[in-house]
């Protein structure tokens, strides 16, 4: 340690003596201690940045886990017109990485234009204004509280897949996994790891191996269908084949899409030059998810997978194309389950840092700014846990229920990410030749190509915002409805909570605020039952504070009235005393009365303290042993200009 | 309204300015007004006293409602050895009424001795000495809180039987008849009133008009058995007629017992000369008692009634006695109805005070001294109420489970009011002649005849044991086991709180308590986040107690704190500023660890206050988005002597 920590540093400076010093004790070991470990000092937050190869596996979790549930969502809504309607998965399948080809490219631009982060929330911020700023915000808080969710039910629906036995545990496998998730993020967990690398390497290792082994069989022609596959969900009714059902379908298979837009919220993590490498990592992803995604959408067909809630469609595939639940089975479903933990995680880190982004900005409570004892964002670690287990709880862990409300959130965030990009390139194209204008989140200066780029970012805001519309219609009647409702609650709360702060800023702010001059006068009271040892020590207290003391009885029986004036006389110190009679009985209302009569002609600079005697049980239940007085004088005199109420404790030893 | 009152009294005395008013304000309107009608000042505090006929139907309640079960419990303990056991009902309750003379004769001489009455927690006290009078009070507690709800379970099984469509609301009924009741004690229910009269005379005249009906019939052949009578409730096995099951049966009968000692309690109430007028009310009381239950029991075996819990033997006995459900009918059932919630009413009664007496001896928390807004001691009341109904759900209203539990409390205080008595007699014959000794309840001195009379008290006290014993062996299994895990317990519980209040008393006594030296010098501290006016409001606040005044910053960013200096050497009128910088992100611990600095070199005569900056927004739901400083540094440093924390509220307008 140094000599500067050792001593306090103290200097006299513009008129006033002021010293700085250093907390130099280490907080105490307590049980959070042992269980999110040592806390870390400000100075250890970690710079590190990581190449291509890591970075494709820390971003990769939340997109390539997508080829866990999006395949079977999609057949599930064809199911509705029979299985036969199966066939038209593939063809869908294309359409959707067709989609995913343009989105990425989308994106490429915002990597390229915010290499600083340019999450749908900051771009819209910076483009759209507040409202539709906040609307992103509300999607985004939708899409992580719901990936957190979806990931955990479907993590443990391939554990339940795996060992049908556990079916019944499914709710609790699920959000037990969340609770494991919160304490290694309370603890911090280092995303820039080659603990996230080894097992999303060995996710792409097994599912390709899966699908090389399938389309080797299949062209072999060895591959047959599922083995005692599990009971198709029953639909009511068998619908026609409508173009709706299609586009349906079509929107159900794009939650594939859920997890590309990550890496451009995460530039600053990768070396430099860090939008080129980010920009290159993203297009890895998505090629590596194309594949896999059409891969396993045709073998399903194939197989004839059915969609189901007792075994999942990724558990039907391995155990087909091995031939059993052999070891090469059992990794793949492993390898599975773990990458949809990761993804659970992702949510994990980003929900925190975009509310400590909307509390900076004054828009949710101040305190999600602050970083913990691990310089984690614990508190939305904590709402995120919680809010995510209610979900999971209240939905049954049933992935298929919780998925249109999470690609709401998750389409309607890109649409405006998109929307905001394309206002980014009006803005560029507008610009005089040469002239720099310095936003929040980049800086803007003319581009010749402007106009392409404002057309590629169009065509995806209006691809994602068809997808949006075409999941709040189809799926209006089961949970859209519910989008609709939360929705304008959460941004009119976020409003709320931003105009609570400004209105307090504007009240509290020193400009134009003329110093007061000084208290003139100071009256103190002091209510008291009877004279005792602790209150001589609120006496003593007032007498320190004020000449001017005032203790007050309230008096209920005569005779005791009487025999406390006779112990003030020898105890009182000259102090005077107002004994009040109480013809109903009440302690509080007679003194509020006494004090309300004394505030009325209280002159502006004159101040009022109510010292309380407060006697300090050593047991907490003690407490329920006497009336708190203070407790109710301060609730009640809160919203008095002037007074103070001050409580003297006397602690019993 | 006199000149006293308009005025406040002052004067000096004793060297010191001393005031006297009175509180003129009325209390508010409010719903608790509307519920439970207009406050009431302390001098309308009834002093009326009744003669005996009011005082018969007063106190009877208790004792004469038990008619209404002490019999069906009876039968169903003889309905073990088969329905032939029932021809041992009548011997059984002759040995009853035996039991009752004694007890009444007992009483009687409690009546006397303790002309200001005398409950078994008095007679206890001042006989006994602390532990056998805190048993007795906890046996008259159990007492108390089974008889309400004994008798609420059994008014709502005869409002049952009389429309059995409401069977399964039984225990809905039983509660609603509490809440009822509680609503009427907080109101102030006036004991001494013909409104008690009128229902406990309607009750006494149709009882005696069932069993003259019935005995009329009897002899003229006419009354047959129990038409329609409902289901024998099924006892596993049929056991032998031990003397075991006899004695339990006289057990179960001796319930009818309950209440006759409710008018020692109340020798207060009644006309001079009270303590003759009491006893002879009570000779009567048990007279009409013991033709009652002799009555009952005699024809309920003559028409074959059935103890059940879908009917009650009143209403079986009053639909054989008048030949169907006439209008008698339901006079008898409603008169009996009534008398059993007066009874639940005696317990309300009698709780709260008896809880009021404990509080006052330091037994039980003080709050239960005060007399709320209606002069009743409404958390007693209140808290009856809830046990109560606690107790009726939990038991689903089932006399027959309740019923146990209550027979050992009120059992075990009948044995110990009679020990205490007997006690009593012993002291009183080895008092010297013409020597007066003075108790808290009564006035000792010699009697010629107090031999006899400690052998009367000591037979009372020898049978009620031997009852309270025999209830507690022949339920142990059922429910008598609890009372053995309840009872030291609520033992313990009071003691502990004895022991509390009376620590408290000698650490806060002025006795050998030298004045200590007033306080020399004034620390002040004021933990800071911000230059804001609120900031300002509590510097100024902090200025008008002590010129020892500084300001603590906890900074966890050098920028933030850099512009706060600046600030302060603006605004911050010469204090010292001291930033302490925390690597640890924490707020709380280094400000407690600079304050633990400065307590360690704290004077005696030095006091340090931390003023803190409290903003108080308009909605409490604000409060949420704003660190509670104030709230924790108070929870933190509630046991450091000599610190204080004041909040300085800063209201935003």
């Amino acid at each position: 340690m140094d000599k500067q920590n050792e001593d306090d540093i103290s200097s006299h400076r513009e008129g006033f003596l002021h010293l700085t010093r250093i907390a130099r004790r280490k907080p105490k070991r307590s049980w959070r201690y042992w269980l999110i470990g040592r806390p870390l000092p400000s100075a250890d937050a970690p710079e590190q940045t990581i190449g291509k190869a890591i970075g494709l596996a820390v971003f990769a979790g939340d997109a390539l886990s997508s080829v866990a549930y999006a395949p079977p969502e999609m057949l599930l809504v064809l199911a509705a017109a029979g299985t036969a309607a199966f066939s038209y998965a593939f063809p869908i399948a294309l359409a959707i990485t067709a989609l995913l080809a343009i989105v990425t490219i989308s994106y490429q631009q915002t990597i390229y234009a915010y290499p600083g982060g340019g999450g749908a929330y900051i771009v819209s911020r910076d483009n759209l204004g507040e409202i539709p700023a906040q609307i992103a915000a509300v999607a985004l808080q939708i899409d992580y509280l719901l990936l957190a969710a979806v990931a955990a039910s479907s993590a443990a629906a391939q554990i339940v897949s795996a060992y049908p036995f556990l079916l019944s545990y499914r709710v609790a496998i699920a959000i037990s996994l969340i609770a494991v998730i919160v304490l290694a993020n309370l603890r911090g967990v280092k995303e820039s790891g080659i603990a996230f690398a080894i097992p999303t390497y060995i996710f792409m290792l097994t599912t390709f191996l899966v699908i090389g082994v399938g389309f080797i069989r299949y062209f072999m022609g060895t591959l047959g269908v599922v083995p005692n596959p599990p009971p198709i969900e029953v639909i009511n009714t068998t619908q026609p084949l409508t173009f709706f059902l299609i586009l349906k379908a079509f929107a159900s298979g794009t939650t594939a899409l859920t997890g590309v837009e990550s890496i451009s919220n995460g530039v600053t993590a990768f070396k430099e030059p860090r939008t080129r490498n980010a920009g290159i990592t993203m297009i890895w992803m998505s090629a590596i998810l194309a594949i896999l995604f059409l891969g396993i959408v045709y073998l399903l067909g194939v197989i004839g997978t059915v969609p189901s809630e007792t075994e999942t469609v990724i558990s039907q595939l391995a155990r087909t194309v091995f031939g059993g639940r052999s070891i090469l089975y059992l990794s793949v479903v492993a390898g599975t389950t773990i990458i949809l933990i990761l993804a659970a995680n992702t949510a994990f880190a980003a929900f925190p840092r975009l509310a400590a982004i909307l509390a900076a900005d004054g828009f949710l409570p101040r305190q999600l700014t602050f970083r913990g004892s691990r310089l984690v964002y614990s508190r939305g670690i904590i709402t995120l846990g919680i809010i995510a287990s209610l979900l999971v709880f209240g939905f049954r862990a049933r992935v298929t229920a919780l998925i249109p409300i999470w690609a709401i959130g998750v389409f309607l965030s890109f649409t405006f990410s998109q929307l905001g990009m394309a206002r980014r390139w009006w803005k560029i194209g507008h610009l005089p030749q040469g002239e720099e204008v310095r936003e929040r989140g980049s800086v803007l200066h003319y581009e010749s190509g402007w106009a392409t780029k404002l057309l590629v970012n169009g065509l995806g805001a209006l691809c994602t915002a068809v997808v949006t519309a075409v999941f709040a219609v189809a799926n209006f009647r089961e949970v859209a409805w519910m989008i609709l409702i939360l929705m304008p609650l959460m941004i009119a709360g976020l409003f709320a909570i931003h105009r609570h702060y400004r209105d307090l800023a504007q009240n509290l702010s020193l400009e134009h605020y003329g110093q007061p001059p000084p208290s003139r006068r100071h009256r103190v009271l002091i209510p008291i039952s009877t004279v005792h040892q602790g209150t001589l020590e609120a006496l003593d207290y007032a007498f320190s504070i004020s000449d001017d003391v005032t203790a007050v009885h309230i008096s209920i029986d005569a005779d005791e009235a009487e025999k406390l004036r006779h112990k003030w006389s020898l105890w009182g110190k000259g102090a005077r005393l107002v004994v009040i009679e109480s013809p109903y009985r009440a302690f509080l209302e007679p003194f509020l009365e006494y004090v309300n009569e004394l505030c009325a002609i209280l002159q502006p600079n004159e101040r009022l303290t109510i010292v309380v005697p407060q006697f300090i049980p050593r047991h907490w239940w003690h407490n329920l042993l006497h009336t708190q007085t203070a407790f109710w004088l301060r609730f009640m005199l809160l919203n008095k200009r002037g007074i103070v109420i001050t409580e003297v404790p006397y602690q019993v030893h």
